[in-house]
């Protein structure tokens, strides 16, 4: 495919690489929305779904919207918090910042629980936090895109269910799912948003969602009509449950073009989730992460176990900038990303490694990255 | 391109047949939503809405988000109309319903001014209605894609003008524009909103809209925030601003692949809107609506003037029923539309002629799609 030709290669935390397929399907020829071919498509990726989140109980309720995962923030906070109800926000970057700005603007009150920049809430401060308001739903940025910093859901959805069982379990899952391991029945987790650019390599313009039975009923049972209408589970989850039943439905235009994307791509890995996510794991760990440290470099994430296993947020060695380090980079055929979290942009610059860059070692991407940042540094310390 | 090989033509209100090229760049290899190259491909493509709407006020404010048409009616009521202001909504078939719950969920207070089906409100009747209250703005469905009721976009504003010159004028452009002449700025029009896959000829996925200094005007001083999050001007306004200017910005991560197919379809096009305008209504009344009046088959838009140039709304020639009828014209390769007014959805299909199968006649998409209803109504009647 003559557009997939010659092109830097793009190792930002999302967008990332996509596998040639995932591209072809992009170029689908046109078709209708309804139609049985695209129909029987958008419904067996709404059950691939179930596989991807692990999500086993029969009430879960996958969900796929044109959108980002921005707006995977609209549908929890105009569906799942009624005005005046409280949100516990734990902080681990950016993104936790805009996420509580979401919610206020659908009338819920979010508190943010902040760690310092690298670190995240420990799980004594979250029981805490949890026993002090009644709180409709905690959420939890998995991956925070800004800082590469991991939370261990797993323990804080049994935090919750110990300290404040009623409270739903959200987690943003931007830039985690499809690379971190996440099991949402096993776990007792309620909703997880996410999008379609990072590890589950579509390109960017859907917004992905899965919830529980639990988090359904609140919704059913809330009362008040959803604070959106275009992410509206109202309008939305009938839609999608006709179509993961095979049945031609209508609220707004899907995007098959972006489906099929999807199709193909969730085709490609969810038979086999947890090899995925080791897969991830050992690349990041064993290879990237091992690499830099060997360079000397640091890490933003301080503790090793609150480290993404599908990004990886470097700081700049002294008296190098991200201005001159990243176009040394570009010229050897590298993507990087510059830092994001307000209050150290400037200091660090940010590496993906996620998708077909980690599970194709055939493509030579990590190697290459990693050769490209050893040997630009030397260059800039030259300078 | 293989995937664009062999399939049905589909003429349905959209989404419509793209041309090569734009599915190619749907294929796009992945690139940063912050990057150079991209950041210059979508500052030219809004800078490109401007021709698209002719559009010509500098105040002028072109914005496009990842989404559908839907999102476009959140994007006004979120923004445009605070909670209790009156919006005047003007019906000509399914999508003013649709429009003014949207309206509703954020706390306007819709009031519809209803015609009959295949019908459209008079200007006497409009000008009548907006003397009753204060309405902060009227929106109009351009082309309704449920009839193909076409409504004189030019003729309602200036009454507006007129009446009530404070109000601001919205059009739902999802299936008008880039078939229907808009004359954004000549017109005084203040809002027109619309989707990627229809008169556009772009796959679904894109919320595209033009927005005037005066509406601009009324959300920075609304004085209150915004009811949505992810369709607010708040948040998008100075990200479109930045691309159009060529500097990188970050909201929410666009889609780079649908955002250059979207320029690719717009470099093909924009710079003779009143040729592509033409080329439509020639098409529509001189072949598709001459030839079904030739066949005896009466349209649901009863007044010629009324009549949208981008699809025609056809009544089902008595004792034959869409079920009957849409098979076998896809057994001819041609893909019409069933019907979608509640009133009458049974009693009717829908034909779309837009972009690439109206002007490229060397594809024969229309002259086939005429053929083979003429053909599949005589085998209906035969059995």
């Amino acid at each position: 495919m003559s557009s997939q030709a010659a092109h830097a290669t793009l190792l930002i935390p999302g967008p990332i690489e996509f596998h040639d397929d995932v591209l072809n399907s992009m170029a689908h020829h046109s078709e209708s929305h309804v139609g049985a071919a695209f129909v029987n498509v958008f419904g067996e990726t709404l059950s691939m779904l179930r596989k991807l989140f692990i999500a086993t109980a029969p009430t879960d309720q996958p969900l796929v919207v044109s959108g980002s995962g921005t707006l995977g923030w609209d549908f929890v906070a105009a569906n799942l918090i009624k005005p005046g109800e409280d949100a516990l926000v734990l902080h681990t970057g950016y993104f936790a910042d805009s996420f509580a700005d979401c919610i206020s603007t659908y009338g819920g009150v979010p508190t943010q629980l902040k760690a310092p920049v690298g670190s995240r809430p420990s799980i004594p401060e979250i029981k805490a936090a949890l026993q002090e308001k009644n709180y409709k739903v905690i959420t939890i940025t998995h991956v925070d895109t800004s800082t590469g910093v991991l939370s261990d859901i797993q323990a804080i959805a049994a935090a919750v269910k110990e300290v404040s069982p009623s409270t739903l379990v959200v987690v943003d899952g931007v830039c985690s799912v499809g690379c971190e391991e996440i099991q949402f029945t096993n776990w007792g987790i309620d909703v997880v948003l996410t999008a379609s650019q990072k590890a589950i390599g579509v390109p960017a313009g859907l917004c992905i969602m899965m919830m529980s039975g639990r988090a359904m009923d609140a919704f059913n049972n809330r009362g008040v009509a959803p604070g959106s209408y275009f992410a509206s589970f109202k309008n939305w989850i009938p839609i999608m449950q006709n179509y993961e039943a095979k049945k031609p439905s209508y609220f707004a235009t899907p995007s098959p073009q972006l489906i099929r994307a999807l199709h193909t791509s969730l085709s490609q890995f969810t038979n086999d989730m947890e090899g995925r996510f080791k897969q991830h794991k050992k690349v990041s760990v064993e290879v990237v992460k091992a690499r830099i440290e060997a360079m000397g470099l640091k890490q933003l994430a301080s503790e090793p176990e609150a480290r993404a296993n599908g990004m990886t947020a470097i700081y700049l060695p002294e008296g190098i900038t991200a201005a001159e380090l990243l176009p040394k980079l570009l010229a050897k055929g590298v993507i990087f990303a510059g830092g994001l979290h307000r209050e150290c942009a400037p200091k660090y610059f940010r590496f993906g490694h996620m998708g077909v860059s980690v599970t194709d070692g055939g493509l030579g991407h990590i190697e290459k990255a990693l050769n490209a940042l050893e040997e630009s540094i030397k260059e800039c310390k030259k300078n």
